[in-house]
């Protein structure tokens, strides 16, 4: 195990700019998460992890299996530089970002489609949710919160560990789904079926939008059915993880 | 309108421990809400409205009825003091926290139950799904965060303006709602009905619980009838606040 001493080391300052700025994560296709519970998801997908970072006094379970897995023993100083945490548990994993081909992107029957959803805990909760469901995979839209981001990460408690998140263009996936008679629902306010008269499908995509807007206009044109979730008394509005929860579990095939 | 110019003021200092503290809250029966949009929900149930802070340079919206509410303007230092956001819009109503009598609660006939839920996040969400969903009221637990803390009243969106809150001893709720012959649903992992089994009900109390541990099992045994939400592939759980949406929607008469 390696031993790092120094805030100024240049790993050190990869891994914290990795937990403080998109830029980082996108320009390297990498991630940190932090705690023993996301840790060890990561561990169970060990092709992503790029190393193992502990805080000195802090052990690693010995049922993990980590053997060849890079590890580094930082000090309490180092640790707390790369916290994003108030009581870290001083143990972290670097991780890649997962890629998917084309052709296994073609085999992806339910999918929750996300359009300009800003806040981090919603996307990680609608991740979380998305797998717990039975889908497929999720696709972000332009103007999401970034799926690495270290609240994010925290929200999806490892889901996204275990269901397939990648970015793309909505008004392409649309009609793309279309083309392989993927029935595509979107969610709007007016001129929308209640969520309870929806049949539950085998396969679909579920198109939820933005907390304040909702779904873009011009995508909801490109839907085949659009659902709304009925709100009694003086309700204004539905948080849209909870929306995309009712909505994905009405749909779901209960067979 | 009175001005406010010192952060040592005995009313700013109130203010503030009203954000900061449970204790004060709990102790006066009073919070703080901020920022137009909780502000103006407050405005609409004006009984509960004690005065409204302004910092200098904020207008009160002309459409407001609130010529015969207490007003202060307030010094950007002091509304700072008093804020709990990093871009303060500037505006607070400082408001009782309300008050429902023995022979009101007797009324309700659809409530949540929530029994140790610790997230004020999840607690303000909760609220507001429940008011979404048509219910009476929600009775929350001991160990539960408190409905008055900035961060539950963010969540809440203001429904908590909508919906009656009320702390209890779900211990002694249980019976009570079983004595009044309105069925009571839990929510366990182990020997529960799948929610999509569950038929509609025109009044009913759903009982959720913890986000790590669920609900406690001594209160379980008293429910006529435990439920769950399936969980597919690799998923460990679902955000209790999610759960409790598909819950709830699952359970509201169609009709």
């Amino acid at each position: 195990m390696k031993r790092i001493e120094s805030t100024q080391n240049s790993l050190v300052k990869h891994w914290k700019k990795l937990v403080t700025t998109r830029k980082e994560r996108d320009k390297f296709a990498e991630f940190l998460v932090e705690g023993f519970h996301l840790t060890e998801e990561a561990v169970k997908k060990k092709s992503l992890i790029k190393s193992l970072i502990v805080r000195e006094g802090v052990d690693i379970p010995e049922e993990w299996d980590v053997s060849d897995v890079p590890q580094y023993s930082v000090t309490a100083q180092v640790a707390k530089e790369i916290s994003e945490t108030e009581h870290s548990q001083g143990i972290f994993a670097h991780c890649a970002q997962p890629e998917f081909s084309e052709e296994e992107q073609q085999t992806w029957t339910k999918l929750l489609l996300i359009d300009a959803v800003q806040d981090p805990g919603n996307i990680g909760t609608m991740i979380r949710t998305a797998l717990a469901s039975g889908m497929d995979a999720v696709v972000l839209g332009k103007g999401c919160a970034d799926p690495y981001n270290p609240k994010t990460v925290r929200s999806a408690q490892g889901s996204n560990f275990q269901i397939p998140v990648v970015k793309g263009d909505l008004a392409e996936w649309l009609p793309a789904l279309k083309e392989r008679s993927i029935p595509v629902y979107g969610t709007a306010l007016l001129n929308a079926t209640p969520v309870h008269e929806a049949e539950s499908q085998e396969q679909f995509a579920l198109l939820v939008g933005n907390e304040g807007s909702g779904v873009d206009p011009v995508l909801l044109q490109q839907t085949d059915q659009n659902l709304v979730v009925p709100l009694y008394g003086a309700a204004e509005s539905l948080n849209v993880a909870v929306a995309t929860g009712i909505l994905l579990y009405s749909l779901v095939s209960k067979n």
